[in-house]
């Protein structure tokens, strides 16, 4: 039998959680051939290299190509994405996939799917139909319109795909991966993180409770990222509980929000309280989220993967807006003020109950099986 | 007083007839400044450099990026598109413009597009909404999702932007530009042609009546084009009457549809009825539009210009499938049949009536008039 | 056993030829193995690709990267050769070959060394230590610099070489691979080459002999190509015999060439005596050569196999100026006397007797038998 | 009276310090216009912006492009350089200049130089004819095979160059530019390295005595960087004086170089004696240099500068191989003894004569007023 040929490309250590185990599916799948590309911010060490966990988890990727241009500016990030273009369509050449599955909204998305899609081969995308602030979202939509299968994780997504004119028979709401990884996971805080990845400030004692912060720079307001996270540094400080920092994302304005952490910390250099990582695998970090009182910042786990495991959120400022969440979620300005009070008053609540509206713990099985069987049309036509 | 930086991209010959008018407003237009940049395929000499129309047009480029990867194959469509986004970065690093403006559908549109957006600098774009085949169907719709400003042809068109969710208030239909140079030109045929443009093949008398076929590739049926082309090549031969044919634009088969022209001329060396030419200004492709009996192939030009100009057109194809239209359109497949009975057809029916569903004329200045005023808002967000 | 692997990049047609016996050897030996990467003009329909001959001799490419950024002018080669790095760099991580073999001094044969060196990989280099003019001057040099093994064709060269200061134990003198297929080919004129090759312009009995001409576009001279053109086309005009004329390489100035000649045509469309060839097979090319009159223009294959063939050359301008040289070549300026003259008393001199100074007809094999024993050493260090 | 438009591309930090009397000269020179372009890595954040350093020197670029592929690796070094001269030919497009000058011998230059030459551009380059290790040793052979004007640091430098073939005439022994800051340079250190520069460590008082250590990655030996700085940085701990640590350059390997600092800090957190600055300006790095005990490592500064201050200087390792020098050095290799003992052994000899060899203070000058009058000829020719 001719297996299909399926390349996946992973590009960055969040696109790695969402779509892992998708990844497992496809590999495991009797119809289908896994090509793994793994590139960009995921070969990079100093964000903590994905590369190490993906390989570590027994995938080996075909390719690895370099497409990250630095500067960390919305100038650099245009031109990272016209370089992965560039790159990627040699590998596209060198592969010839069947079909190319691309993930989420970054920068290396749209680079693999505009390459996919001038190459005239069948595009596929997971967590099209969602709505959040920054670039993100109008990168997000932009790939919906050149893919041709479409792999939602919600109702809600799915029915925004349709009416933005996809064709209903071109969109299966399976769920988002990132969940499948949730359900399977031993959420018991069972691994020793100072250990395992190192990174920098005081250690505790996590089973005591403590607040995880993720806080990525808003590219569409590049240039406030410095004063945007100190009220966040800030309000943690006043909090003055034990805290998970995790580094952001490779993202224009990341930069910006990297060097403001690094003054606070020469600013209060024994802070007792302040722990910050590079990475996580993706089961380690369900572990951390789920262990977490509370999670803060504007990273869409607090939101989908918090739904599921019922970790009190506080949503700081415009990233996220407009995204679809459950009970879970309160939000918060750029403000000390508020972020303190929306993180005192979730800690005071305590965990909610688990909400399945992102997924069941099957999506990588329906996606898997969806390649296998779809008949992807080269032609796109919008449906009005 | 402050003016405002218009920079716009024209990328291809087909570009700049659709965008002149609008050129010639916003340079004229006390509250704007021009910044044109003429790149890509513009710039190339084999497709009769749209450089030197612009320029003996008035207009001084600001800069004249490179970036047509040779090889009109998908992938080197796809190099080029992510070279496009490297180079222009550059650029609008450079201009620091106010808005960025982008026209329809092309990988060079999609290049500035990508480069806008991620550097934060409020992008509009013509001809959004509209329906085509092709991957410019796909591309054109991504395109608007990147959007801030539309500027549709048609209220059809508005109508799709809108339910496409973008916001209302950033859609202005306005009619198409290349419209405003249909109504602008005296369409009298009162230049030589063959004198002004060379070209080859054999000379002939103009106002007696021609056929114009102006054929495309079909990127998403890349391998297919030689066979497509054949049949039309077919259709004239047998038609035998006198006709002027225009070189297709640079896209991922362009190759292949040369080659078998070439081929054709080198099987029929003598044919006294053909005459190829690469490039013609907008006012004189108006003037050979408005002259010709009917206009053969795939070009919106037989669609949009014809319909105001009231010549027939024989669409072959997929490329304009599912095209707005007026009466003037009869619809014929890859084959010489089918062709030369729609051509008989057509040059029996003669002139159609003008429609002006495509715009009256005035979109420059309206185009214009809107940049001046806007307020475009960075952050999008989907209506639903 | 373990086999080395020896990657050659094959960039033009010209390099084809000047490489071929070595792939062919290199094929064959025991102890190698071949990875043949095709790529930039080789690939181009437009120059009668290259690729094609290359796949009918049985070879094979393990990559064909594009990279040839169009318009042919200073501009753009320069971004070819930086194009090509990025291309190159992907195309060596993913075949990791243990030596990288590059031919003689286009652009694209230094983006090949850069890239091999900066990636640390031996680089082997063939035609070093010539003296010519145009930009192929200086990049030579540049390359010899970088490479750490050189396979030059001359004693001349390899003195030469050594006065550059790279160490002997690493300058074979092997001669030219492109002299091996000078003596491998029976040099009779025995192939039909309107039929197998096409071109354009009227037939003429080759056997009663005929003029071949190659002019290539000075990169150094950028400007003045279309004049430098004129003159040996009004000299062949006035010769009025028959003429092979074959069209000129892609680099910066081989539109103006292109343009030029195209000019002439259309001014003198029914000229009895003029066909161009786009491309001939290396082993075709012996036989236009061998059974020429005489070469005229500023090809090196004139001064080179003309040597070997004893086929008068008149070598026109300063691109091959300095040139290691036999008796059968005879200057003359960019001037349609000077070229005239030149060409009338060399068809009176008639054959020269051969000349071994560029290769003895086992090159190939030499340079095959070297790169399987040969301990080539990173860290480069001048003699000096 | 028309400027001749002198482009210099500064792309790091260690190019300013290099060039930057001569910008000095240049701009104050009545027959030159400066176009100072600062790109690559000078423009990175996370070693220490040379951009702003330059910006307060007065100096304003008129373009900054981006083109460090993030990675540090052998393949990124490559695409690097491809991507430099992508952009560089865009740049220099733009600035039309009349000579473009580049400094010594990093990927950027090489960039710059084949960007340069390609389009007929005539290219100045300064630091040519020198000895050294690493693959910086081939890369300024062969942009001095590029360049059509030489300005040499020393006589023995000049000499090589005359031998490498190079046209007397175009060779000028200017010394080195940044010889001209020492000598014009207070040494003594009156600035507060701690409170301007920051940096990481414990703070200690300069005045009595320190160790400077600047010790780069070596390209062709990638992947023994780890070790490589390890034995230098466990001699600096049984040596227990103060010691300035400056970061390594964005060069392959450097991130394992960092990586391993990384790794001593937090295995010997509280060590009193080590403090880490990642960038200063040319002036204040000539007052820690005059300031120190010792320079240890691979710099080419403690050869350089070292020779004229008088700054005891341990070479360890390949890197400065072959380079000319005064009695200032002792070599040690990549061992911990070795360094430990030679350290020793210079810190009890002390400080050296001065050698004026490199540069006595006017390099700046004289470079600038050849610029303005030497005539170049774009077409190079080897000399023998």
């Amino acid at each position: 039998m001719i297996k299909r040929h399926i390349c996946v490309v992973v590009a960055s250590r969040a696109n790695y959680g969402r779509i892992k185990s998708a990844l497992t599916a496809i590999r495991s799948h009797p119809e289908l051939e896994l090509q793994l590309v793994v590139g960009a911010s995921a070969l990079l060490s100093r964000y903590g290299p994905a590369i190490n966990v993906i390989r570590a988890d027994g995938f080996e990727p075909v390719a690895c190509p370099y497409f990250v241009v630095e500067g960390e500016n919305p100038t650099t990030m245009a031109k990272s994405t016209g370089l992965g273009i560039v790159e990627l369509s040699s590998v596209f050449e060198n592969l010839k996939p069947d079909i190319v599955l691309t993930v989420a909204d970054r920068h290396e998305t749209l680079s693999t799917a505009v390459a996919a899609t001038y190459m005239n081969i069948p595009l596929a995308h997971t967590q099209g139909g969602e709505v959040t602030g920054s670039i993100d979202e109008s990168v997000r939509h932009a790939i919906t319109k050149l893919a041709h299968i479409h792999f939602p994780a919600t109702v809600e997504s799915k029915e925004r795909l349709i009416r933005l004119g996809e064709e209903p028979e071109t969109v299966f709401c399976t769920g988002c991966p990132a969940l499948d990884i949730v359900v399977q996971t031993e959420t018991r805080m069972d691994v020793d993180l100072f250990r395992k990845y190192g990174g920098v400030g005081p250690e505790f004692d996590l089973s005591r409770g403590f607040l995880l912060v993720v806080q990525h720079p808003v590219t569409t307001e590049y240039g406030s990222g410095r004063e945007q996270v100190r009220e966040t540094l800030e309000a943690v400080r006043e909090l003055n509980r034990p805290t998970v920092w995790l580094w952001p994302n490779v993202d224009a304005g990341s930069d910006e929000v990297s060097a403001e952490i690094r003054r606070f910390r020469e600013q209060y250099p024994r802070s007792p309280y302040l722990h910050f990582f590079k990475n996580f695998s993706p089961e380690d970090y369900v572990k951390v989220l789920a262990s977490s009182r509370c999670i803060v910042g504007n990273s869409s786990s607090g939101i989908r993967e918090g739904a599921l495991l019922g970790t009190p959120c506080v949503n700081v400022g415009s990233r996220q807006q407009g995204r679809e969440r459950g009970l879970n979620v309160v939000d918060a300005d750029y403000d000390r003020r508020s972020i303190l009070a929306a993180v005192q008053r979730q800690c005071e609540h305590g965990r909610y109950a688990p909400d399945y509206r992102f997924g069941d713990g099957h999506a990588g099985a329906r996606i898997a099986d969806c390649l296998a069987s779809v008949q992807p049309r080269l032609q796109k036509r919008i449906t009005y």
